[in-house]
């Protein structure tokens, strides 16, 4: 018998005939013998209708309103979830945020969890029922979508043996298989991997609650939520992807475990800059200050004490940057104009196996070379290195890349 | 200063811009220097619209589980109401009915308050804010429209100086002016009058919130939220109906206060049953055993130790009724068959002012027969006399009642 948190979201609760489903799968882990706790979303489309409501009567919602608002989505769902396991003869009960105190701080839109009780769930498992549990906490819902942390939380604070999630993917897969056909579904990914796919923009799980279950160690796989419910358990080909740790005996051994890209970015350069020591700070101090991110960085090798400096930001916060620059530093700097370029592209090979492998780097460039795509601008962590290229050769830069690691092979490549 | 709790019913919080108003009309008595805790309801539709998504999982839905549900609704209004407050510059805090711990026995769907937890409302009344509060209580929700009993035991449990209940009409009248034309406003109705029209079907107010504010002595007052809310206070004609004591100078002295009215009767007739000892049990002892509610009842003289046996059931129980008379009474009694007559109404006036006029029966059948209306059946409390007509006559009877006791007339009639 194990302690299992299942986290369905908001596609896989949309409709009653889906809640229905929900119902008949958690029926069949807890009739095999499980203890069973249940985090739902609202059903999908639910909280958008909601917070246009309440943008009807403030632009800015104030947030501890907006939340009190916002709540009321999974509320509905939890209740709907445990008659559906009633309907089935099992013994159901659910709890919104505030009843099983999962605590939270005072940030209410993106709160953190602080605390949680779970005496009280552990009590109605152990009386027989199926625990059905809203993703919101005192209220506080934690950021949209947050139901997949307060599922990690739950799974940590009673030390469940697995948390599932449930989505309308069946796994974590090495890149975006509508770019790549031959994409493959990875059956493990390590906890280091996943956080940085996640903060590259790969919408597969909420960071934090990747971030939860490592600190936890809770194993949490993702799987679909879209299969024959009325499957049995022992039969099910739905093992999805589980996300475990470097030191797990079950973690491939490859160098390149995905291949993550985005378009959301935009470079901008400011040419002929005086190659002074702490212009970088000049230069990106102000863009700083306007807790606008930067990326990528690169100065190119100084030429008669002039530098071309070139950095990049998200897509969204191109305009907002150039004001910034143009009000503060370009007086400062004199007149050179400032050049922009939003038709790029980030393409990011991540991987464990890269702390043991140096080649990586140089084997995107052998790949990118052949295929007649320059490189733009390169950063590197210890466990993925991105390039930008123009955003038209993205595609084929992803399936080349994807090729040349061997990521559509069952074993992977073994280096670099 | 006064503390004042308001209450807005579905229909005056039906969409964002009658939220709006209602935000300025509680700005006008906060800005008058008043204290303001506002209960709200789901915004009209909202319930109807969670009760038929449950009923998709469950045909009868788990009362439990249908609150937690339900609730949501009010939940949603408070956080508009507390930004729309927040828009026009008042500090406002919204609480769902188990922040304010407004405590409930177990019976979920029909729940009444045990003990209100007031102290957070109050300091939050003492820091200036307006305080909004839901109508459901510990996840329950007091029965569907239980908001005018929210309204009503907080009111009491802050010991408020005055409840106002804000509505779609503009107070209680002498009877529905959909009938009688020039049906009057009363300015002042006492307790057990509302309570004796309540219980005969008049929608005004939940029979429950009437007798909390009776045991608690709480002012009440019923008034439309659908004027301009921008006439200042003290220009204001918007006073509507004041729910008062017998003892109060304010009350006037009528002897009938209103004229209430239901078509939702049937009348079932036992013909040529023996006339013996406890008849009437053995023939009612089934149906209340059934649940079913007997109103009025009938026994004629006996004729050669026969009599025939007539009683009154809400048209709804009509079938239920036959069913169980059929099983149980008639193989008993013999075969005689049942008569039922479900084409009447029942007329009933009210008033404190009849436990000191014994003739208001009396002018009932004088003014009736002057219009050749037959009484069918009569029933008598001690501030009400209620009658059985055909239905087609009901119109024409509550017109002549109407006239006949002075109710059209803003001094009222002083005798019976």
């Amino acid at each position: 018998m194990a302690l299992i948190v299942q986290k369905y979201g908001g596609t896989s609760v949309g409709t009653t005939d889906r809640i229905k489903n929900v119902a008949r799968r958690v029926a069949k882990w807890h009739n095999a013998g499980h203890q069973v706790v249940v985090v739902v979303s609202a059903m999908s489309g639910e909280t958008n209708r909601l917070i246009a409501l309440a943008k009807e009567i403030q632009k800015n919602p104030d947030p501890r309103e907006l939340d009190v608002i916002a709540s009321t989505g999974e509320q509905v769902t939890i209740g709907l979830l445990a008659m559906a396991l009633q309907n089935i003869g099992l013994k159901a009960k659910s709890y919104t945020g505030p009843q099983v105190r999962v605590l939270t701080d005072d940030a209410f839109t993106k709160a953190r969890i602080k605390e949680i009780d779970g005496d009280r769930i552990k009590k109605d498992l152990d009386e027989g029922k199926v625990v059905i549990v809203a993703e919101n906490g005192n209220i506080t819902t934690l950021g949209r979508g947050g139901s997949d942390t307060s599922a990690v939380a739950l799974a940590a604070a009673l030390k469940a043996d697995e948390c599932l999630i449930f989505t309308d993917v069946d796994g974590i897969y090495t890149t975006d298989p509508r770019v790549v056909s031959n994409a493959r579904k990875l059956s493990v990914v390590a906890f280091e991997e996943i956080l940085e796919m996640a903060s590259l923009g790969s919408k597969v799980l909420q960071i934090r609650s990747v971030e939860f279950a490592g600190k936890y160690h809770i194993p949490t796989r993702v799987l679909s939520s879209l299969t024959d419910p009325d499957i049995p358990l022992d039969e099910e080909q739905n093992s999805g992807t589980l996300i475990t740790f470097e030191d797990d005996p079950k973690m491939e051994k490859v160098v390149v475990s995905g291949i993550a890209f985005s378009r959301n970015e935009a470079k901008i350069t400011l040419p002929h800059v005086p190659d002074t020591p702490g212009i970088a700070y000049k230069i990106l101090g102000h863009v700083a200050e306007a807790n606008i991110e930067v990326d990528m960085i690169v100065q190119n090798a100084a030429k008669n004490g002039l530098t071309d400096f070139s950095f990049t930001v998200s897509r969204n916060d191109l305009d907002k940057t150039l004001q910034v620059l143009k009000d503060n530093v370009l007086p400062y700097l004199g007149e050179e104009g400032i050049l922009t370029d939003a038709s790029i592209a980030k393409i990011s090979c991540v991987g464990i196996g890269m702390r043991s492998h140096a080649g990586v780097a140089a084997k995107m460039f052998r790949v990118l070379a052949e295929e007649n795509i320059n490189i733009k601008m390169i950063s590197t962590s210890e466990i993925r290195t991105s390039i930008i290229v123009d955003e038209k050769y993205m595609e084929l830069a992803v399936r080349a890349l994807h090729k040349a690691f061997g990521l559509d092979k069952e074993t992977g490549a073994m280096e670099g």
